[in-house]
C-alpha cells in the first residue's frame, strides 16, 4: 500500500538566497516519489511564506520555525514523513533532535552538524531514535560513482596502491565574504560552519568519495590547512595524506582559491592492475586503464556496467544526467528505505551515506585541523 | 493569483515499456510549476490504471483513452490544465486535435505529426483555437544551444558560411524491431511512425537545431535517405545538403546505424569570423574558435554567458545540468506562456518550438523523401 | 652492404618561404637512413645558394636548376640517390619526369601533378623507367592510421557501412591570396595549383586518408565546389558523397574557409559492429567504439595495437609524436624500399602510397569537379 | 662563419638495448644544425661497433671507450664539437669530467649524476672548464611549457599561490627489473641509478618543470618515498609537499605504479586570477581558466602566443609537435650557445636546463630522501 501515494516531506531552510534548498526540493520530487508539503523555509515567518508561496505549496504549511512545523504537521492527518535539513552547518543538530525526537525522519545536508562533538550527540539521537537518517553526500549517487565502487569492490584493478581525490574550486579567490553574498558570508564564519572551512565545506565531500569508491577506510592523516586569501577566518585550502585500512596511501587536495576552477571533484584510484579515473564535471563517463590493454571509457546506462551503476539509472545512454540526478538517487533510496523501513523496519541501504558517513566526515575535519596544528600524523 | 498555484497537466501515452512519457513526467514538474495530475497511459484501461498507480496519481484520474480523459476534466473544477502528447506519432493529430478543440493546450512530443499533410491540418486547428501549443524539441533547451543561438544572432562569428550537424546513433545496427524491442518496433512501422524513419525520429531533431541556432532557414535541399539494414522499412540512416536562407551551406547527417555511437547530436557553425562547437553528450560547454585568438571554452552559469543561456540554468557553474533539465527548460517556458496567456493572451515566447517549428520540421521530412526518390535538389 | 651509408637525397623547391620543404628535409633525415646532400631550392640561383647555405650543405651542391642537379649529381661518385619534389603543382610533373627519364628515384610532394592528364602522363614514365615513387601524404604516416587500416582488414570493426572524413581548415577565411602571403598565393592561382583549389591541396588528402584506412575504392562521387570568399579563383570549400566499392557510402569535407580550425583532418569508420575514430591534431590515440562494450582508446605505441601500427612507433607510449614523424615513415618506407629495389628489384611496399595513390587522388580532383559542374554523379 | 657547417656530435651510451641514446640522436640532428659523427656506444667495442653501424657512422669513429673517443678526436681537424652523455646515471659524472677536463662541451642526459656529492663536484668542474654544460629535461622543450613559463613571469595569473604537478607512470607495476628488462633493472640499482628510483628518475622532471614554468624555488620539502612493489631495492612512488619561494604551496606527485599511466607529467598553477593546466601527453594546447571569461586554450604555433613560445615552433598550428620536437629545441639552444660561445664566450641562454638546473635537482633528491627518513620538513 505504501506505493500509493506520494511520501510528504517538510523543508528546513531553502528560504531566499538559498541555493540548496531548492535544489534539495528538485531532488527529491525528481522520480515521483516524493512531494514536499511543508517548510520552515526561513527563520523570518513572512520569508517563509514567500519561500512557500514561490514553491507553491498551501500557505499554511509555510512555518517560521522547525519547532512550529514539527509541532503542526504532527497534528495532521496528512502531515509530513520526514524532514530535510538545508540551513547552515550549525543548526544541523538541534534540528535533527528535534525532529528525531518528535519521531520524525530526518534527511540531512552535509556535514552533519558543525563539530565532532555534536555529530557524536546526534550518533546517540539516531541510534535512540531507531529512525531513518540520510546524508546527502550527493556525488555519491552518479551512476559512475556506483559503477566504481563496484569495481573497486569487485577486484577489478587489483588491490589498491594509491587514491588521489580533489576537490579544486576558484570562487573564494577574492574575499567574497565581505561583498555580503550570502553564500561566502556564512561558510567563511566559524560560529554558523564550524571550525572547518574549506575542509568542512567540501573537503568532506571528497573524503567521502574516496572511502564510498575505494571501500577503505581513512586510518591516519596528516594536513595542510592554509587561509590563502588575508583575513579569511577559515581555511580555503587543504592537502591532506591519507594512511588507507589496506596500507595504501591517499592524497587530498581540497580548494577554493583554486583560480578558474568551477566544481572539480575528481577521483584515481590506482590498483595493482588498473586505475579509475572520474570526474563531476563531466560525470557520465568512467575511465578504466588498465596495464594492459586498451583505455576503456565506460558509459552511463550501458548494459556492461555493474548493477549498481545500472540501478540508478533513468535514461539511456548519451543522454547526460547531471547533478540534480545524482542528488535524486539519494533521496529515491532514502524514500525506499522509509518506506521499507514503516513496513518492516528495514536496515539502511548500504549505499546511502548515513550517520556512520556523517560521524566519519567530522572527524576527518576534527582530525585534520588537529594535524594541523602540529604538522604530524595523527591516528583517526 | 495565477502563481499560487501548480499548473495540472494529463498526459496521453507514457504507459508501460514507454521511455518518453516518464521523461516528460520529470521534465515537467522539475521546475516545481507542473504537476502530473491525470492521463491516459495506455489504450488499455487496465494498463492506464497501472501506470496511474505508478505515477502515484489519483486512481480515478487515470482513464482509459485520451477522450475520456478530455471529457471528465472538462467538468472538474481542477481539471487538468495542459495535455502532454507521449504517443507514438501516427495519433499526434487527432490526440492534439481533440484537446485543442476542446479548449485545452498542448505540448506535444515530435515530430508533430506523422505526415506532413496531417501537420498542414494541425496548423489550422492550432490558429483556429488560439491556443498554447508547444513542440519538444528538447536539445533547444540547453543552456549552452541558448548561448550559440544569441552570439549567432549578435554577429559574434560573423556572417554563417557553413553549418553540419549531425545526430548519430548506433542502437539500430541491428534489426531491433524483430526482437519485440518497443522502442524499435514502432518507429520502424511506417504505419505508426510516418514515412520517414531515421529522418523522422532524430533527423528533425538536427534540422530544428540547425535553424534554431543560426536563425536561418533551410530553402532548399538534397537528401538521402537509406536503408542500410536489409528488409528494414524505413531509412535508417540519411544525408542532406541544405540551402541555407543567407546563401550559406549546410550538412546533415543523421544515422540509427552508426555502431557505437550513443545520442550524438553536435552541430559545428561556421562564420567568417569564427566558429561554435557544440555536443549534447557533453552539454555543459560551448566551444568558440576564433580564426584569431585563443579557442574559448564558454561554461553552463558562467556570468559572460549571453542572457539567454544564464536564464536557463539553475545551478552554478560546474554542476552538470543534463538532458532532463534541457527539456524542463521547455515545460517551464511553456508554464510560462500558459499563465501569461491566461492573463493576457501572451504571444508565444521566441525561444519555445511551437507549430512553426512543428509545419518546418513534417516538411522537412517531405523534402528529404522527395528529393530521395529523383536524386535531385528541392525547394523547400 | 647497402646498410653502411645513408641514402643521399637532392631536393627541388624548399627555398625561402618554403614551409614544405624544411618539413620533408627534417622528415627525411629523422631516421638517420637519408641525407640531404643537394637541392635546386630555387629556380634563382641566389637564393638556392642561400637556402643550400641555412641546411649546411656543400655550396657546390646548391643548384640553381633541376636540370643541373640531376647532370651534375650524375657525374659524381656519391651523387644523390633520390630527388624529393617539394614545388608548387604545376612543375611536379616536368621534374618528375627529368628525375626518372635520367634515372633517379623520385620522393614527391602531393598532389602529384597539377591535373589528371599529367598524372596520366606521369604514370606512364614511371611505368616506363621502373623506378621507385612515393607521394607524401603524410597522415598515413601516423601510427594509428596504421592502427585503423589493420583493424579494417581484420574486420574488427564488421562490414564498412559509412564513412565521414574531414579536413578542415580556416586559415583562407579570408583573402590571404592578396596579401602577398606565398603560400595562400600559389594555393589560389590556378595556373600553378591546377583547377582545383581546396579539392586538391587538402580535399585529396581526405580522399586518401578514407581509400588508405578502409581498403575501399571510390566508385562514384557527388562534388560540390564553393569559392565562398569573394573572387577567389579557386574552390575553398568542397563537400562530396562518395559510393565506395563495397557499396557503403561516403562523406567527405573539405574547407579552408572554417573559421577557428587549425588542421582538422579527422575521419569515422562505421561498420556493422563498431566504430573507428582518428583525428590529426591528437593523432597518438584511435577510439574504437562498440554497439557492445565500453569504448576503447588506443595509445600509441602499445602493445595490443597491429603489427603494422607497432612497426611505425619509435618511442615508449605516452610520449607523442607528430607530423614530422609521420612524414618520416613514409621517407623511412621509401628507403627501406630503395635499398631493396637496389638489391633485388623489391616491389613498393604496401603501405607506402605511391603511383597509384597519385593517379586516384588526380582523378578524384578531376571527378569532384565535373560533378560540380552538372550537380550530377560521377562514375570514378 | 659559424654557420657553413654542422656542429659534431659524439655520443656516449646509446647502445644496443638503449632508449634514450636514439632519442638523443634524432633530437640533435633534427632541426640540421648537429650532425652525430662519433660514439662510444658501449663499454664492449664490439657493440659499439655494431651500434655505429646501425647509426651509419663512419665505423673509425665508433670508439670502445669514452676515453677513446676523446683522444682520439682531439687529434682530429674535424673531431667532435661536444658529447652528450646518455648513460646511466653512475657513470655521467667521470664522463662529464673527462671531456670538460679535455675542453670539450657536454650535453648531459638528467640526472646530472648519481648523488648529490657528485653534482657539486661536477659544478666545479664546469665552473672551471667555462665551457657549456646543457641538462636534457625534455619537457622544458615544449613550445607551451615555454609558454606558460612566460604567462607566470608576466603576471598573467597574478601571484601564485598553489602548483600541482605530477609525473605518473604504471610500467613499474610488477617486478619488471627481474625480468631482464634492460630499462628496468639499472634503474632498480641503487649502484647505477644512485639511491633515489622514481624520485631520481621522474621526480626530477616535474621538479624541474615546476620550478622552470613558475619561476620560483622550492624553499623546503617533506617527502614520502615508497617501495610500493615488494622487494624492490629503490622507490617507485613518491609524494611530495613543498614551500616555494614566494610562500605558494606545491605538490608533487611521481609514480612508476600508477598503473595504467603512461607518461603522465602534468602541471597545474595557480594564481590569484587564473590558472594554467598543462599535460604532456597532449602537449600542444595550453589550458588557462580565469576566475572570470571563459577557459582559454592556447595552440602551439598561434600568433597570439608569447615570444619565446613562438621561438620554438617548427610547424603552423594544427601539425602536432611532440617529444623529440621538444627535445631537440634543447639541442638548438645548446648548438646557438655552442657557435655564440665560440664567437663571443656568450653566456647560457636563460632557456636551457644547464648546471644550476643539475644542482637543484640533485638537491631535489637528497632532500627527499632526508626527508623520508625522519618525516619531518627539510630546508632545501
Amino acid at each position: 500500500m505504501a506505493e500509493s501515494r506520494k511520501l510528504r516531506m517538510g523543508m528546513v531552510g531553502g528560504g531566499p538566497g538559498a541555493f540548496i534548498g531548492a535544489v534539495h526540493r528538485v531532488a527529491a520530487e525528481l522520480d515521483g516519489r516524493i512531494e514536499m508539503v511543508a517548510g520552515a523555509f526561513s527563520s523570518s515567518p513572512e520569508k517563509s511564506k514567500a519561500a512557500g508561496a514561490s514553491y507553491r505549496i498551501d500557505p499554511a504549511r509555510a512555518y517560521g520555525s522547525y519547532d512550529e512545523m514539527i509541532a503542526k504537521e504532527k497534528q495532521r492527518e496528512d502531515g509530513i514523513d520526514f524532514i530535510v535539513i538545508a540551513t547552515p552547518n550549525s543548526t544541523h543538530l538541534p534540528i535533527a533532535k528535534a525532529a528525531l525526537e518528535a519521531g520524525i525522519p530526518v534527511m540531512s545536508d552535509k556535514p552533519a552538524t558543525a563539530t565532532y562533538d555534536e555529530v557524536l550527540e546526534l550518533e546517540k539521537v539516531v541510534m535512540k531514535a531507531g529512525l531513518p537518517y540520510g546524508l546527502t553526500h550527493t556525488y555519491a549517487g552518479y551512476a559512475l560513482v556506483r559503477d566504481a565502487r563496484a569495481l573497486c569492490a569487485a577486484g577489478e584493478i587489483g588491490p589498491i596502491r594509491k587514491v588521489v581525490v580533489e576537490y579544486l574550486q576558484g570562487w573564494l579567490s577574492d574575499k567574497l565574504e565581505e561583498t555580503g553574498q550570502k553564500q561566502a558570508s556564512w561558510r567563511a564564519d566559524p560560529k554558523i560552519s564550524g571550525p572547518g572551512g574549506c575542509i568542512g565545506d567540501i573537503g568532506t565531500h571528497a573524503f567521502h568519495l574516496l572511502e564510498y569508491i575505494t571501500g577503505l577506510d581513512v586510518t591516519a592523516l596528516q594536513g595542510t590547512l592554509r587561509s590563502v586569501v588575508e583575513g579569511r577566518r577559515v581555511d580555503d585550502d587543504c592537502t591532506a595524506l591519507l594512511k588507507l585500512s589496506n596500507g595504501a596511501q591517499g592524497i587530498l587536495l581540497a580548494s577554493q582559491i583554486a583560480a578558474g576552477e568551477g566544481n572539480g571533484i575528481r577521483i584515481r584510484v590506482y590498483g595493482e592492475k588498473a586505475s579509475l579515473h572520474w570526474q563531476q564535471e563531466n560525470p557520465n563517463t568512467l575511465l578504466l586503464r588498465r596495464n594492459t590493454g586498451p583505455d576503456e571509457t565506460r558509459h552511463a546506462s550501458a548494459g556492461y556496467l555493474s548493477a549498481d551503476a545500472r540501478a540508478v539509472a533513468r535514461l539511456p545512454g548519451g543522454h547526460p544526467e547531471g547533478y540534480f540526478e545524482a542528488f535524486a538517487v539519494l533521496y529515491r533510496e532514502f524514500a525506499d528505505w522509509l518506506e521499507a523501513w514503516r513496513a518492516t523496519k528495514a536496515e539502511a541501504p548500504a549505499t546511502l551515506p548515513g550517520i556512520r558517513a556523517a560521524v566519519r566526515g567530522m572527524r576527518f575535519i576534527d582530525r585534520a585541523i588537529e594535524s594541523n596544528k602540529t604538522g604530524n600524523w595523527v591516528e583517526f
